[in-house]
């Protein structure tokens, strides 16, 4: 029996960039946070401490620094895919490059002044291997919530089943979701922007526009629903936490309460994890 | 020399409601973090374990479900004169009440559909005691950026001083607000919300329209601004981060980089901190 | 009616600095998050962005590296007091400093490895100003549990009142203390490091040997104990969240609960403030 | 081309549950966060909205409160085992049970009378399905920290790479480790707390006692040394994250820094990811 170095990777992580635009008075501003991961043939560091193979994480971080100024950053799927493309070729130990990049959102108040907008974050993933390439958009912290049209009912009675089934509840969730594109290319020509743009809104229609029976059937009908609508995707993984309110029992002060009054609990919370997809779409990189 | 209990208080902090209305198929939402705190005769609880004059902090809990229900929820002001009033009126051995809310924000996405709006939260903390009541409006996380209009020169040279003037830097702060009102209804009759809105206005105004040469100057900028624009208001006390950027040095990959490429750092941080307040403004209960 | 400048104050906040000593092949180390604070003749920088009573905050940091290298750290009272004596002595226009320092504990592993100890964190506030100097030890984060030998019973019952009264609870809490000095210096030639282990000593005691009727009485009797034990503390303040665990009922599954498994609960919680210090304690400077 | 569920699971995330055992005047504490997962036939609740093959995640939180008090808690391990094995054998529609737990450690400080201990946490994961069951255990949160035998050199020169190769540098991580054992009982008779303990030991002692070249280097001397040490343990994950130290620069302060003050700094940091695994070790379940 022998000891092996099994699966292995390395990068930078978090790395905080702003782009300012200023052609002209009025300016434009991009808010990522960029992390690199690298695979390759790492063995002798790991195994001697030999680090002719390893390009410093403070150089991938630099690399991201001065790819924002030269080549600007708009869609941050590009800009993944010029950080991801510039590694695999550039290093001849390195195999696989990942890019994580989360956007921040900003509302212009002014030429040069700006409102971080709150609420969801968008994110990309893009990696690039021997195999080909992994283009992966996607949000998190999107905070929905239905105040009716929600109903659970019709589960299994087990022995440790108390919870009442219930025809009208709140139903609230933060999305986070994360779609595969099938080529490196946002489809038909519209663009990353467009596309995120039509993900974004064909989720929230998934969401508004079900009557729901379980979190699973909404998520079900927010995959399929971005899949029937947006070109180019060929599965939506979800991952929905189940954001319990529960009604107050406010009887004991002699009110009653038609769904009106509610805690939000924090924990324990339901998690509700579903990819839907198109069922030609070829198996997923796995990195993630 | 004797050991003798000094200044006291107990509470409930962080009761979670959310307020449903139901007035037909569209309906609305209030979404708030309610803490209540409680001050009187309590030497005997602290002395000897005797409660007979604690009012459990699971009744406040409750007191804020039922009001809720009972009056409904609508400017957190209101809601917050509400309780405090009640815990000083009811409970015999309580003489002062402090109410604080947090509220979160939602947006309508159909008739009983909502997302989190995210960004800032509104904030409201109402003292009743003997000398009267106060009521101090607020809001947090209000992120603002201004990509230009902002310079840092002039200040002290000591020994440890290395940073260089500037004419140009990106100025980014978290606005932390709190507004103090002159009664206890919000000024001509225009209401909480109104004065919120107006408050708030005046704040980004301050922030976008002020040319920068200090983040204090900025400061006060806001906070006359607020004075200035909003009856009622008779002090508004500023907290703000100076959120630092700092340019990247791109030089060693044969780039400039005149104000496009920056770090966005978390720690150290500077922290100005300063009130704005009419010359006839009563002192601050010290509550808070 | 016009307009006007209040209290303000600007600094540095959370200046993170690891001192390592290095004499010989063992190691010693600090690590502390330092933030400092000043105040004076500031109203130019408001009111015109003249800065020239401006200490830069970068300067701020530059000292606190600069004084961890040439005075070396120590006692954290110690390095703060040495930092606010600093910044008032050698700025015309700064009347009053204060440092706030959180001291994070490192256990040894061997002559140069260290574990970061989890738990609490040690704290020191200093003060220094014309009315002189103040120094207030403090800790975070200190969680406590009893299991038994706590009861909350004979409270008010108001309305909203549906608490049971028990006679066996856990009582849990994350013990926020902070205790003033009388002088500028630990008493009695036993130093600070003393003293903390002392205080510590004391409210470890004072939790776990109080039968407790209620979370009040363990404060009283946390502090009284430090007064009582440790000379040179005139005044303890503590802050005690009510870390509730509710019994869960296991009656639908045919079991009994008698004290046995508790959900432990995050919102909302009990929130139990208060000082204790000696009848001849001069008046808090207010700073905090 | 169609549209069709991908994988698919749901269950009850961050259960918190607090076990006294209380076998006379000397009581004993178990403090867990339990979360579990479930997977199966679940395409009904998903397409339709037919709960009848749902167990709730209600009645899966009451199963963890009931079997904390039935069977009491011992070793998170088997604990684990047992509500994955019962939601297993218990719903014909569930195929493969997912339990995680994280336990936080409480050390004593009287008969019934607890402090929670910060530092790590410990962690275990079990999977059951139709392919046998995979008991994970690990530990995160672990922060160590060697001040000196550590440097980084040799590394890959690129056009972005500016770092100066170093040969003494502060070397911090905070270890997120996973381990997977051969069976589902620790080997040889020790048991899951002295397996535990010997692991930990082992990570301990390859942090300490390796000099390195690479944090990558330390990763592997880490995992073998695990392997080499504990029988029954097949292959160990880690996640390191590189918790940059930085030099501060006090020449402009007339001042030299051989390896005394340095920054901590937040992000970017590096992240050093590897497996190191016993050559004969099955492939992992790959739920995790």
């Amino acid at each position: 029996m022998g000891i092996v170095l099994g699966a292995n990777q390395y990068g930078k992580a978090e790395t905080r960039v702003v782009r300012v635009v200023r052609d002209g008075p009025r300016h434009d501003l991009r808010d990522l946070n960029v992390s690199t991961c690298l695979a390759g043939d790492l063995a002798a560091t790991h195994l001697t401490g030999d680090n002719a193979n390893i390009l410093p994480t403070d150089s991938q971080k630099n690399t991201v620094y001065a790819f924002a100024k030269r080549h600007g950053v708009d869609q941050i799927e590009d800009f993944a895919l010029l950080l991801a493309r510039h590694f695999v070729t550039s290093q001849p130990a390195i195999t696989r490059a990942r890019v994580d990049i989360e956007e921040y959102a900003w509302q212009r108040l002014g030429p040069h002044s700006f409102q971080r907008a709150g609420g969801e974050v968008r994110t990309a993933s893009v990696t690039v291997d021997g195999d080909g390439t992994e283009v992966v958009s996607g949000l998190t912290g999107l905070v929905l919530l239905n105040s009716t049209d929600s109903e659970f009912a019709g589960f299994v009675q087990d022995p440790y089943t108390t919870l009442p089934p219930t025809k009208d509840r709140i139903l609230a969730t933060a999305v986070d979701a994360h779609w595969r594109h099938g080529d490196d290319r946002a489809a038909d020509g519209t663009g990353w922007a467009d596309s995120y743009a039509a993900v974004r809104a064909a989720l929230l229609a998934g969401f508004v526009e079900t009557y729901s029976r379980s979190l699973q059937q909404t998520l079900y009908a927010m995959g399929e629903r971005v899949l029937r609508e947006v070109a180019g995707i060929i599965e939506v993984r979800l991952s929905l936490p189940n954001k319990h309110h529960l009604l107050v029992d406010l009887a004991p002060f002699g009110l009653d309460n038609p769904g009106e009054v509610f805690v939000a609990t924090d924990r324990p919370y339901g998690l509700i994890e579903g990819t839907v997809r198109r069922d030609d779409a070829p198996a997923a990189d796995g990195a993630r």
